[in-house]
């Protein structure tokens, strides 16, 4: 637990006792490498806070063809994020890449917390504001960027994915074919 | 500023001396058809809130190309997200396509609201949730929808958008060529 405290502390300092609290709502759960922590069709139940491993988050069009939406790694977050919020069931899936830990908050517990704590409240809207600007980033890569440009943007912004991930599967997550990405870089 | 009223009341209750205050943090401008609230380079002083008219938030890149990543009518927000919350200089234009009103909110003030205010905090929180789902589901569909799925999605979320808006500028949000579209829908 001791990660979520450095992570939620870098944003909004709490202290002791309000740790000790805010703790009691997250549950921790070990996951193998091939794991998947949520199917098309579940009750999304959670949102996860990565302890340690590599996820991705995907789903699955009506051709079987898989599309990335995001990879996760240590202290970052993630859900099927448009299912959780509006409690439907999930269109995505989670799938662990490299086995790891994570923290699970139910929708309940994020919004108890949030009510509880002006800090965490304040905490989640900050990371809020990070993931909607990453987003609208990834929107203008996909909108203008070359497969050369979204390339190297994704090796700048995550060298350590780039280390741990499948060449596929990033040539996947930048809408890339495989083809084009090995063309570039052999 | 009761549009602004109604809008924060619709996700937290805000009482009349709360919004006496509340409302001291905006400012309002009128916008001509035309005109341009911001442009690359500028200093990105604002986030707006729009209290009437259609606005278009985009980017050119090296080859002069047009993107579009934003539309905004009202009760909408828009800014240059990425360079507003870090506070660099701009790298979108905005303008307006419709004239009408917005109100302008600093990055000062927004902070001061969400520290003053648990409410406000909340509501901007509530905001970026939505706003982080709109933008996943729009990846979603920039990864794997068709022309078509695109389209009648876009005209599915934004009836009132697809009559007020010329079909070139859907094209290029929706990044799609205008030939395509028209091809699809004459």
């Amino acid at each position: 637990m001791e990660k979520l405290r450095t992570h939620i502390q870098h944003i909004a300092p709490i202290n002791d006792e309000e740790f000790e609290e805010i703790k009691t709502h997250f549950t921790v759960k070990r996951v193998r490498k091939g794991q998947y922590l949520l199917s098309e069709g579940d009750e999304v139940k959670h949102e996860f806070f990565v302890l340690s491993g590599i996820y991705k988050v995907f789903y699955i069009d009506g051709q079987e063809k898989e599309y990335i939406l995001q990879f996760a790694q240590e202290n970052w977050w993630m859900s099927d994020y448009p299912s959780f919020f509006k409690q439907k069931d999930a269109t995505m899936y989670i799938e662990c890449l490299v086995e790891g830990e994570v923290l699970c908050l139910t929708l309940q517990n994020r919004e108890k917390l949030s009510a509880t704590f002006h800090k965490m409240e304040h905490f989640f809207r900050v990371k809020l504001t990070n993931g909607y600007v990453a987003l609208q980033l990834r929107i203008k890569l996909l909108l203008s960027g070359t497969p050369q440009q979204r390339y190297e943007e994704f090796a700048r912004l995550y060298p350590n994915l780039m280390q741990q991930i499948p060449k596929k599967l990033i040539a996947e997550f930048l809408g890339v074919s495989r083809e084009t990405l090995s063309r570039l870089y052999q």
